[in-house]
């Protein structure tokens, strides 16, 4: 570089600061300090790099900026101005009221593709993104994660480098700002790039330690990471505050505006107004396409027959892999038990195996549904719990993800606890705009596999581990949001509703019932959230009593669902909820539903005790 | 060794096989390939190294042993066998209903101290038991734990050996067992044991590469590992289910009993009657103590400040830290922010900072806790979801655990949703025998922080980033399972419920009800699990209508435990739940509340509406 390319790069970086500064002390709040650590690497980056079109974020050649260490807002909202993506006026709106400038970054600015604050995400995420350039665009874009040192004391940044190394993703670079500092003192290495190097190299990364503060080497830096055959670690050593004498490489500086903002902005040269004309990128091909799509043709299972809702989903999703040319599938090494195996074998060009590391896993569905691509990532129903963080940011990406879980509840067997998902429909209800969808035959199963696919926020499908018998057919619709009423007179006497292996219970129970003289409604509740208020509501009207039976805690799961229908103020009916209480162990699965008391007759005796006790002491509510 | 000691371990290895694949063979599953692979490793230990009285499994000189792969119960089973700690009657009740010897170890067996089957795990919390031993007891005590080579995928692994490394941890030995195969085909890096040294050693481990199944090494392995100054990582190349042909290194052996027993069996040798006399510890000192109990003087408030209730937790578990010394102190990093940092300050020896590694942070808790410390780990609120598969496997463990979450809720103001724990409540509820508390002022925060101590299970305090003011005197008591009623007369016309943030939403709304003519009874649900049944019933028949407030999401949460208390059948009020039902962006804590709908403002709207509806209608419920 020139001496006044040179010069350029560095009053950019100022400018960056100054406007760092100035929305922080606007906000009343912010991360200014770990903003100034990385102006350089992100001036250097945004005017001799980044291939981008701020004009059209969708470009499918536009290269990814991820902010893993999502608290530096004002940089990157400071890089937006410089880039003219954003006026002066809009930047002083950070983290007001109805701005699209929030605290950490979200999608509501077009150039934000993930939600990132929650540390160690933006990394993992780039290596999904990474994986559909390589593997499904076949596109040359870059993705380029700006990470803290702090973060990566995270688990999931080594899942990370270890997949992208393992995959070769040679257009990923990570930019790791190491500025000392964490939040409440210094890091556990401190500036000690070579530590951070003999992790990550090893991993199958290029690995370059560099002054962050100069971009002569930060230039080599990025110009060495575009043709390295490898992921590349860009290692900057920097000053958390830099250019702010008041605040940099100080501790107890850290997410707060600096002390006299008058003082920093005048230090750092006064404000400037550099606008930078950023590269786009220019055209190469299409992304690439695994053909057209088709009618979704799923598999059919014979009324009475036996079949594993797990199987079901299998089978459904390889038969939607040929429909559907956009879905992919992900695992997390357990793909023969989920039997996401049979479209692993039938699409392998769309399938990724992340190994046991389901962070990884999730993180990478972000990253490929940024591209557009429909992940399906399956595992076991108690597993997702390890990603529950990366779901629960998903949904502030406003992510499309589907995702499934299998071995669910008590009716794994003898596995014992651990194996069993026993607070994943809690888990997943609490995910803001999610789908819970809990099938109980191999039809139905099919149905729903095929309605996931174009489903927006996050989708999550509960599948069994054991055989369940077939009870719909194979033409039957099993819209979200609706249930089916399987039992149904003018005298019920009762409602039990159910989803998955509870449905059949509720059956048998009813079938019981009714030898007994006491009719009983059966609803398969198969869309937990949202539920099918209106034919609760009606059932609740006819019958009076609701008896919701689950294989799951008695916390967040079925019952709760149905009981929240009631949650507006309108009348209620009597509730009984039937669910996992005390923690199993070992026993077959019929053994297990027995002992949890929610196996039909633990579902006959509720109503029978229900039924009497109305009868003695006919209490009103007011 | 003599050829005659080696011709021993080589006999108790070929009967621990041959009982691995008896026990599995009775039990139609297990995960005898997987125990197979490892036998000539556990043999060497429990024969020559591991310390431990089976007779006294609280002795404070024993060593630890956990199986990290939790699946291979059918050796650690067999081992107990050959130990004499239980019969070859009790073996073959493997998996069967009732039996302590469930699928996956948990402490149902007095020698099993965490539970494990998730995996990942174990090596992580015997992170937490050598920290124990190192700086708390400072016993010389060894943890082995036995991993499998899928597990080490998991980013928690990568924290554990950080961590170990970091803290120098002598006495703990990782025993990998690097059988090539995976659940579902090969793992990443096949036999290759040298591509894990080197993403080990960097971390300050000591790395031993050894054949597995060569007796003369392991015991080389295991005599280097005791007299390492650094942690060290054994990696053993193994065959899965060596030593039966049938299934021995091959695919599509994982998780079930082998083909033929018999011929097992015979190829194995035949079944043996050896029984080791496992060396018990020799008495050297008893455990550290950091003091005598004392009488816990919490910190004090006016009634009428402003206390945020992160600022009270951190100044009660200081004070908690001066009369309890069994009390220990958790950080991933944030103790600036929840207020650990009071007790860090106060009681360095008992307080351990994980940097951002909350998987790491938790599994340590759990790892501490065997040894009877009373660890508080604190984080944000939303942050706690980085463990979860942590805090469901320690409710399997049987754990006691006190966690703490900061920055609950909307009311955090501008950090926006990332920083928001909106699904914290929902997620600790459906963890099994857990208690939620939620205060809303700075006494009852200093009082619950006492309460928890001694309270079995996993208890969780959810504190508040903003203040609050002080409504209660501090010489109250808050028992878990209480609420207070704030406000009550003989006309309530309905009950606003709220815990936290909400209390003072839900007494401001009553005073403005009041002055509109309408009194509103309000109950402080500061315990949310259990909830104060009795209490909420009694406001339900008094007042026949319930709303809830919470800053969380609708599911799961407050409104959801309220509901709860009446689905047994019993007389049901109408509801309403407020709740956070939309994406929060940033702004001020006030603005939040009000665009969520669940302020003063609209908790009086709610009622009034409520009011008018049911003098409207008036329709009975059945």
């Amino acid at each position: 570089m020139s001496d006044g390319q040179m010069t350029d790069l560095t009053e950019l970086a100022q400018q960056l600061r100054v406007d760092a500064v100035r929305c922080s002390e606007v906000a009343s709040s912010g991360h200014p300090t770990s903003s100034l650590s990385a102006a350089d690497l992100m001036a250097v980056l945004l005017a001799r790099h980044l291939r981008y079109d701020f004009d059209d974020p969708s470009n499918p050649e536009n290269d990814h900026l991820i902010f893993s260490k999502g608290h530096a807002t004002p940089l990157l909202y400071s890089m937006y101005k410089a880039a003219g993506a954003i006026s002066d006026d809009e930047l002083v709106t950070y983290r007001a009221l109805g701005s699209r400038l929030e605290g950490h970054p979200t999608p509501r600015l077009p150039w934000v593709e993930v939600a990132t604050g929650a540390l160690g995400q933006g990394l993992p995420i780039g290596v999904g993104t990474a994986l559909a350039g390589k593997r499904l665009d076949r596109l040359p874009y870059r993705v380029w994660v700006l990470c803290g040192d702090s973060e990566l004391a995270e688990g999931s940044m080594a899942e990370a480098f270890e997949h992208a190394g393992y995959e070769g993703l040679d257009r990923l670079v990570a930019i790791i700002d190491v500025n000392r500092l964490g939040q409440r003192g210094p890091t556990r290495f401190g500036w000690d790039t070579g530590a951070y190097a003999r992790r990550i190299e090893p991993r199958g990364w290029n690995t370059i330690e560099i002054d962050g503060h100069n971009p002569q080497e930060i230039e080599q830096a990025y110009a060495a990471a575009e043709s390295s055959a490898k992921p590349t670690a860009i290692l900057a050593r920097t000053t958390k505050g830099a250019g702010v004498s008041a605040v940099a490489d100080q501790e107890g500086k850290h997410g707060k505006p600096v002390p006299d903002v008058d003082e920093a902005i005048s230090e750092l040269g006064g404000p400037r107004e550099i606008r930078v004309g950023v590269v786009k990128p220019s055209y190469t091909a299409p992304p690439h396409s695994f053909g057209e799509p088709a009618r979704y043709e799923p598999p059919t299972y014979n009324v009475g027959d036996d079949v594993a809702t797990r199987n079901a989903f299998g089978e459904a999703f390889a038969a939607l892999g040929h429909a559907r040319p956009d879905v992919v599938g992900l695992d997390a090494e357990v793909s023969d038990s989920t039997r996401m195996q049979f479209f692993a074998k039938e699409h392998p060009d769309r399938f990724f195996q992340f190994y046991i590391a389901e962070q990884q896993m999730i993180a990478a569905a972000v990253g490929l549904q940024v591209r557009g691509w429909k992940p399906y990532a399956a595992t076991f129903a108690a597993f997702l719990s390890r990603a529950y963080d990366f779901i629960r940011m998903a949904a502030i990406s406003r992510a499309d993800l589907r995702l499934v879980g299998s071995h669910a509840g008590i009716a794994i067997g003898q596995d014992g606890p651990s194996q069993m998902g026993l607070e994943d429909i809690a888990a997943l209800r609490a995910v803001h705009s999610s789908t819970v969808l809990h099938p109980c035959d191999g039809n139905q199963t099919a149905a729903l596999v095929g309605e996931m696919a174009d489903r927006t926020g996050i989708s999550y499908l509960r599948t069994g581990r054991g055989e369940t018998p077939v009870i719909y057919g194979p033409d039957e619709d099993f819209p979200i949001g609706g249930s089916r009423v399987l039992r149904s007179s003018s005298d019920d006497a009762v409602t039990l509703i159910g989803a998955g292996v509870t449905v059949h219970e509720a059956l048998a129970a009813a079938d019981q019932l009714e030898s007994e003289g006491v009719r009983a409604r059966v609803i398969d509740v198969y869309s937990i959230k949202p539920v099918d208020a209106f034919t609760v509501r009606a059932a609740a009207e006819e019958t009076g009593c609701l008896v919701t039976v689950e294989d799951h805690w008695a916390e967040g799961g079925l019952g709760d669902a149905v009981s929240d229908v009631f949650a507006s103020g309108i009348p209620t009916p009597a509730m009984i909820k039937l669910a996992v209480r005390e923690m199993p162990g070992s026993a077959s699965p019929a053994e297990q539903l027995r002992m949890a008391g929610i196996d039909r007759a633990a579902i006959a005796s509720a109503v029978r005790t229900f039924l009497t006790n109305r009868s003695v002491t006919a209490r009103p509510t007011r």
